[in-house]
């Protein structure tokens, strides 16, 4: 706890051994970064950071985030010194090898001690401006007693160079939260050289002026550390600390200069470096009395987890506590009826409208539901009558205005997600997933539970024209691996898909949804959306046409299948809302809607890029056919636009007629 | 020139009329900000832009640039008002109308007199970045007598708020790019309600931090706009002006709310404000003497613009100066055969080395290539020999260090590909592409060159893992519309690629290319890439399959190819570096590499996302084989990657053979 200096050195050190060792067997990797912050992330982990190694999922631990993800040497020298089950010796010894945990990156799948996937650049500190969202959140409802922690960050010059750097410390700041920490691991260098070859920007003045506090050091200066920590700890603003630092410090002939960034050392380097350092162990080898010292810091946090151990067992509200941080849903059977209820009725809303009646039945019951909007809030409808704002007033409100920055709510939501105890959603119009489209990705590869509510979803939009038509970015998202993406046909649908986004803890969800109008196409039938798709109507005449169909083009589809079965064709209709979910049934269900049968056409309607949805069609007769929108849009009514590029049923019965003709 | 502001008001008074007469029209819109900026646009036309209406494309006439673009009619009214021949009073009462060339949002490719399609906040401005980026190039080469202009903005609180501006700004700065200048339409409001719902920063401090002039005035008072434009012009700093505004002005009843943003205002405050502004024309009509008022300012840019005519006939390089400005390429006899001496070798590099060698051959016979890269120059490989950076001191440079700005470097080059005179590339990782994805799509949508080198193109990018990795991020670029994605497989193709991209003048190019090393695959053939797949090897034995790839895939096709050859099963090896370009090809070419022949088994081989692929291998024995990864990546040396994920000659022949025998 109370650690001199002489006994800092020698900790940090040992964190600059194993980065440079690491890398070099690895014969590729990042060694700059963790010998450059060794001694700032020491000071971190041993006088300030809350943490239990014995219990890397304690709620109430401080979050540490390396936003700066490419120095991953650096968390897994961190976890593995203080004592965490992971990473052991022998991982660090794999680092960047098939199957380690310590991978060329650090990612939250892999290592408990890992709070999110860094690497991206930006995203890191952009997540811990989420995370520190969650605490003040769940603070609000269960108290200091239960969740009272800091986040803290580890960024370098590129996560505050990137734009979403601007967004989060936006954020950030509007929102006071003044339980985020960064430090800037201040080196003057990026990979192409010297900070000044691309940026003069005063990086503390511009901080200052959304709301934070400031403070620098000598990141090499194991008191001067010490004070700006105690400082940016003492704050009451969302705090950014200055380390200067040299990169690569400790390669003595190598340190400060760019190409310590991104490779190994080398045999020679790495020699002087021990020398340099007066590190005389052999490779991942620690000197017991230096990891002792380390090991000794999960004293503290062990006797702060058990502190709050005992206040949560007497607290009133530890049972759902406990719920809402597993993530497990609360009963709702009164919304669950609420929904059953629908099907009885004639619901002719646009799914953007129908996605706000879901809301106002879940999140009622659903208190870990925080939603918002990059505002767009009347627009997405994302905002129910039972949410107040979240503001720095009022950190119990579950409503955020984001602004106009899609990447950092995105990201924000990553990182609320990664916190745990809420459950986040958040708007824009489905063009502008472009904007966060790698945060999205984010969520995907980190298993998470982030609700992306997408409206405006085709040119039903109108008259914006193409900047705001998407067109491609439906079938795009459905290349992202382990993601639904859900595109509802009407109100029941939307409802569907909404209960399964929630329930679905460990993939995320995209809702795309529509401007315009849906009349409501079901009366009966439970959860079909669970399966992906079913069939919607069943042919009447003899079939010989199966229209596979999404979102608002299912009614399209069932005009079309009218036109058809009054001329003696008949015409299945497949509502498809969640391909992924499809693919994921079983062969027999698969089949038992679009078998393999080449008498048959398939054909699929869907107001964006064909291209995949070949896939789905290719079984059958003449190769199917794939209605679609191959260009961009244009801007005019949405009924003119839907008329000029053929998605009416005038349009498209001849063409299927022509094609079973063939 | 030296309107009084007793004859500017009503000036500005004609595009508020314009303005919400035309969204009331079109019943829908956005009258907020065209009324909000009228004043200040009013005098920026009138005082300080340099235009002629009559020459729309006049080279060095001042860019303007409308960011927030939402506001479409008041550069439309501002276009009509001037002179410009489109648009038409017709054009405008047809604003947001099928065929109207008065869209939504403002499209370079409908009007002449737009500079660029805005909508997508932040990304007018970014584009503005480059523009006077390109300014400033032109001017190193040309001289102050045939390029010497400005760039001025008008941009909303959306485009300063998103993440790419504080890209624009830092990247304007770190340039010195005093000829960009900014009016901040500075009115306190966003869609969501007031700007203190989302953000509390002191946006000037901000600013000022990357070094830029910081100016204000009351936008509505015309003495003080104008002073603070003449303070801007003079600036030698790039400069904002934050223009205290009401949005809606001049709509008595909802002046300074959000609700005049995105709606029209309806008849009864429309006549309100008629009687408020004493405008007393009927919709669509505009007095005589305010007509001619608006007129008469384009005396002054046919003044400027017969002075420019003028030294331009005398000037030494006005022949290049005007191929450069078309967009037309130089004689290069000597690259071509350079590039065909290549067809020779046996060399065995990265395609990302392999673009390297090409722009080495590329950049010293075409001036107008300026590259550049997000921080991964050497990674990227995107820097030729010949090239000096483009800095302050320098802006003859050919080269720009963008620093990690990824999104903001693909608008910047989206900006000078619209300036004209110069042929942009920019490069970074191809998963980074997610960065700026829809920068990419402003390209395309454009119809403009911009090239995107994009390296690091699969899990061949190996021990960085999955958030390096890209997996579906070739296929999601190929969903956009007027997109090139090439992915050559060896040095011949790559130097096909580049030399198609940089032959584009409508269609930009995304080169996605390897980290590691691929073999020469051809020592013949001229172009073949232009068809955008051919076949590399022909089947000796019966030709029972046609193994299709592309990138770092063709090597392993015909490593698979051999293997099925050396069991008696003929394979055809289709290399296929340009998905768009083989799609536009004539049938009879399609069918000949590719026939529709149901007993040959077409098997794709990409590694990334198979959707999408079926298009291709749709027609085909037993539905055909699509061999990809449906999955993230994971960090390890890409050759144990590509054996754990099934890409390796063991693995697929055995899948081809199963598949033939069914």
């Amino acid at each position: 706890m109370t650690l001199a200096a002489d006994r800092l050195a020698p900790m940090a050190n040992a964190i600059r051994a194993l980065s440079m060792d690491a890398v070099q067997a690895a014969n590729s990797g990042h060694p700059g970064m963790p010998m450059g912050m060794a001694d700032v992330a020491t000071v971190l982990f041993a006088k300030f950071l809350k943490f239990d190694p014995a219990a890397p999922k304690w709620a109430d631990r401080d979050r540490f985030v390396l936003s700066a993800g490419h120095g991953s040497m650096l968390i897994y020298s961190l976890l593995h010194l203080t004592g965490y089950a992971s990473p052991t010796m022998d991982d660090i010894r794999n680092f960047r090898q098939f199957g380690s945990v310590c991978a060329g990156h650090p990612e939250n799948f892999l290592i408990e001690g890992v709070e999110c996937t860094t690497g991206p650049l930006g995203q890191g500190f952009a997540m811990a401006v989420g995370m520190a969202m969650a605490e003040r959140q769940l603070n609000a409802t269960f108290g200091d007693d239960l969740v009272d922690h800091k986040t803290w960050v580890i960024a370098g010059d590129g996560c505050l160079m990137e734009g979403i750097n601007h967004e989060a410390v936006g954020l950030a700041g509007t929102l006071k939260l003044a339980r985020l920490k960064v430090l800037w691991d201040d080196n003057n260098i990026t990979i192409d050289g010297d900070t000044s070859l691309s940026t003069s920007e005063d990086i503390k003045a511009r901080y200052k002026a959304s709301g934070w506090d400031v403070f620098e050091c000598d990141g090499h200066d194991f008191a001067d550390i010490e004070r700006a920590l105690a400082a940016a700890d003492a704050s009451d603003k969302p705090t950014l600390v200055a380390c200067k630092t040299v990169i690569g410090k400790g390669a003595p002939n190598k340190q400060g200069g760019h190409d310590v960034h991104g490779a190994p050392l080398g045999g020679d380097e790495i020699a002087a470096a021990r020398e340099y350092l007066g590190w005389t162990s052999a490779p991942f080898e620690i000197p017991s009395d230096i990891l002792a010292d380390w090991r000794s810091l999960g004293e503290r946090g062990a006797a702060t987890r058990a502190e709050w151990e005992a206040r949560k067992v007497s607290h009133p509200e530890a049972g759902e506590f406990t719920r809402r941080m597993a993530g497990d849903l609360p009963e709702g059977e009164e919304a669950a009826q609420t929904f059953a209820s629908w099907l009885e009725g004639e619901t002719k809303v646009a799914t953007r409208k129908a996605s706000e009646n879901c809301l106002n039945v879940l999140a009622p019951f659903m208190p870990e539901l925080v939603g918002g909007s990059a505002d767009l809030t009347g627009s997405n409808n994302t905002k129910a009558k039972c949410q107040e704002p979240f503001t720095p007033d009022n950190y119990g409100g579950r409503y955020v205005y984001y602004g106009i920055r899609e990447f950092g709510m995105a990201a924000a939501m990553n990182g609320m997600a990664l916190h745990g105890g809420v459950i986040p959603y958040g708007g824009t119009f489905l063009i502008f997933s472009d904007y966060c489209r790698n945060a999205i990705r984010m969520s995907a590869l980190q298993q998470i539970r982030a609700i992306y509510v997408l409206t405006h979803d085709s040119i039903g939009l109108g008259e914006d024209g193409p900047t705001h038509q998407p067109v491609e970015h439906v079938m795009s998202m459905r290349l992202i691996p382990n993601l639904y993406v859900f595109r509802p046909a009407d109100v029941i649908e939307t409802a569907e898909c909404w209960n399964l986004a929630v329930q679905s803890k460990e993939t995320p969800s995209v809702l795309a949804l529509t401007r315009q109008n849906l009349p409501q196409l079901r009366n009966s039938g439970e959860m079909l959306s669970a399966r992906g798709a079913y069939t919607l109507r069943h042919a009447k005449a003899d079939r010989k046409v199966i229209l596979v169909a999404t979102g608002s083009e299912v009614e399209l589809a069932c005009q079309v299948r009218d036109d058809l079965e009054a001329q003696g064709v008949g015409a299945d209709v497949v509502s498809m809302p969640c391909m992924e979910l499809y693919e994921a049934q079983e062969e027999a269900y698969k089949h038992e809607i679009l078998p393999n049968d080449p008498s048959i056409l398939k054909v699929s309607i869907e107001a964006g890029t064909t291209m995949g949805w070949q896939k789905i069609t290719a079984f059958s007769r003449n190769g199917g056919l794939n209605i679609g929108l191959d260009r961009f849009g244009a801007s005019a009514p949405a009924k003119d636009l839907f008329a000029r590029f053929g998605f009416t049923a005038e349009a498209i019965v001849p063409k299927i007629l022509e094609k079973l003709s063939v």
